[in-house]
């Protein structure tokens, strides 16, 4: 186990010594550590060598002149410089926030920026604001339309975070999939299979076997079949793409770059690196901001009180799961995979950083 | 078959006989005419006796002084007043294009309105001012959400159109089920069942029963079960009624009121009626416009020549179906069921309008 503190610094003196400035390493650092007190560590210090890999690759701009390169009173596109994808998102979703409590709300599309880690984030950070926050990016393509075995979206994930009162907020943060890519992959190394409607083989045929991607199979969008809706799946991943790259000047589809280095760049460019979407609403831009939290805290009762199916205890609250995962977090720690610490060591070694494994202590 | 024209005409009428203003009467028939012309009947003819029921028991305002009661530079709250809902939400979407034009984007949330029809009419309301058009509503409650048996969502479906060049635009227009409440009372006439995915009984196991409804079974979410996904169709289907109820002061999940005169209205209200959320973005917020609609151009042609799967021809991009559909209604005309027609002629007469059915001819 390691303490919050601890993985925050480590990760913050990795990208200082990559390059990138004390602020805009803090800010990744936090970045990293929300995705595992959230839970989801698929997004949390194992990607630290993806990061450090496209780093080494030249594929990141640790230096990066962020700009606003077109805008109205309630818009803005940014131009992320190639940077690290946190730091273009944060600063995405400040303009957003500014714009917002200037305009009522706040839309930004964001280009030329990488993987930005978890939606959620620059949701969440509406909340002090006030502000309802959204947050979408495209990402490489794994997923096919529906009809279609070409991979041409990536899990799109779309995220929603709205502010209540004496209730915690509501946060959505879901992948456009029925399932994450990770955890096919956790699948896939044990051997196991997966229920139909994740993933679908190189003629469209449903497959149970996560492998199936290595082999020209592909992912399917949320529904899973037509039958279940998958073409509301493949609406909902293309709005998030088309907000986040048609808007911005980035990639969309197939032609989003891969966010690790042993995928080389595409051939073909039809924009200018990964693309992302923003969103801040005031509340009081729609009711007086007590008046909205009222409203939002007997919403959330309302549901959190809706009768439990046989075998469950309870409706689930989007943003209640990964809450309590955080107070827990918090209190034991961090755990990390012995595997994913020693590249971390690894990592640390190459660039001068102390890093000391839980299992060396 | 009816010509486009006669029956929008005789929709016009008919709202005309209930007291509606000839510019309201005309504006209510345009939207019943497109879910026909867009192959959706289930929110065409079959509902003009709802709304004419739902008149007869006063339970409509004819002649509303729609009014917003709150507003920002790119934000309203509307108060339909107890309105038809396509006369409410044509106003509030002309309301999210005016704020559009002045600030990059508009959003208006709509309390106090009732059923609008179908949701893509309101959001292809953007297209012809080069802007990004949303629409989404909340419903009566039929949906539970995941872990529950309480139906306390409507279908409430999202619909977000954007323009494009040389091709036609980007309509999509679903319901956050995987399938409209309309296919399972079809299925139920028939005695057919249905998928797993679509519905359960009232202890929350699943069932291929739709009459299940009837005795204490719900809908179910996007995604069908937990391993599929249905979390993210709750969230999703929470995003629309919050956006709709919670942003306006309608009421929101399970005291939504019933669309239909023959369903007492509840006991219980947390607001004023039926809400809707609606959303404009200029193109020229984002991108010049032309250079906008070429990106358009390209990311619908890159995903209309994906390769298909085994037994299918082509990828289907969302709006291509239902505009097929317009062209070949509008050569053919409208088919309307001997059933219908026959509802239709005794509205009517009871209202002093002619309609004569096709079989009559």
């Amino acid at each position: 186990m390691y303490t919050v503190a601890y993985l925050n610094d480590f990760t913050r003196d990795v990208f200082i010594k990559m390059g990138c400035s004390y602020e805009d390493a803090t800010g990744i650092a936090e970045v990293f550590i929300a995705a595992e007190l959230r839970g989801l560590p698929s997004h949390g210090m194992i990607r630290i060598k993806d990061y450090y890999q496209l780093w080494k690759a030249d594929r990141i701009n640790v230096k990066p002149v962020i700009k606003i390169i077109h805008e109205s009173p309630s818009t803005a596109v940014i131009d992320g410089d190639g940077a690290v994808g946190m730091v273009a998102a944060t600063r995405s979703m400040e303009i957003a926030i500014e714009k917002a409590a200037k305009a009522g709300t706040g839309w930004v599309s964001t280009c030329n920026s990488n993987h930005y880690g978890i939606a959620g984030f620059y949701a969440m950070m509406a909340l002090r604001h006030d502000m309802i926050g959204i947050s979408m990016t495209n990402a490489n393509p794994l997923v096919a339309p529906t009809f279609s075995v070409s991979p041409m979206l990536g899990t799109n994930p779309i995220a929603v975070a709205i502010p209540a009162g004496k209730q915690p907020p509501f946060v959505a943060d879901f992948a456009t999939t029925p399932i994450a890519r990770g955890k096919l992959a956790v699948a896939e190394k044990k051997g196991e299979k997966v229920p139909l409607g994740f993933v679908q083989d190189d003629t469209g045929t449903p497959s149970d076997d996560p492998a199936i991607l290595k082999s020209g199979g592909s992912m399917l969008t949320l529904g899973g079949d037509y039958i279940h809706g998958s073409h509301k799946g493949f609406c909902l991943s293309s709005i998030v793409d088309i907000f986040s790259a048609v808007f911005s000047g980035a990639n969309f589809g197939p032609f989003v770059p891969p966010s690790v280095a042993y995928l080389p760049l595409l051939d073909t460019k039809v924009g200018e690196g990964t693309g992302h979407f923003f969103g801040a609403m005031r509340i009081d831009a729609f009711q007086p901001a007590q008046e909205f939290k009222n409203r939002m805290d007997k919403w959330i009762t309302t549901f959190r009180n809706a009768k439990p199916s046989k075998g469950h205890d309870r409706v689930i609250i989007p943003g209640d799961p990964e809450r309590e995962k955080e107070n827990k977090i918090r209190e034991e720690g961090i755990c990390i995979l012995p595997a994913i610490a020693k590249e971390m060591k690894e990592i640390a070694g190459e660039l001068g950083v102390e890093f000391i494994p839980d299992t060396e202590h």
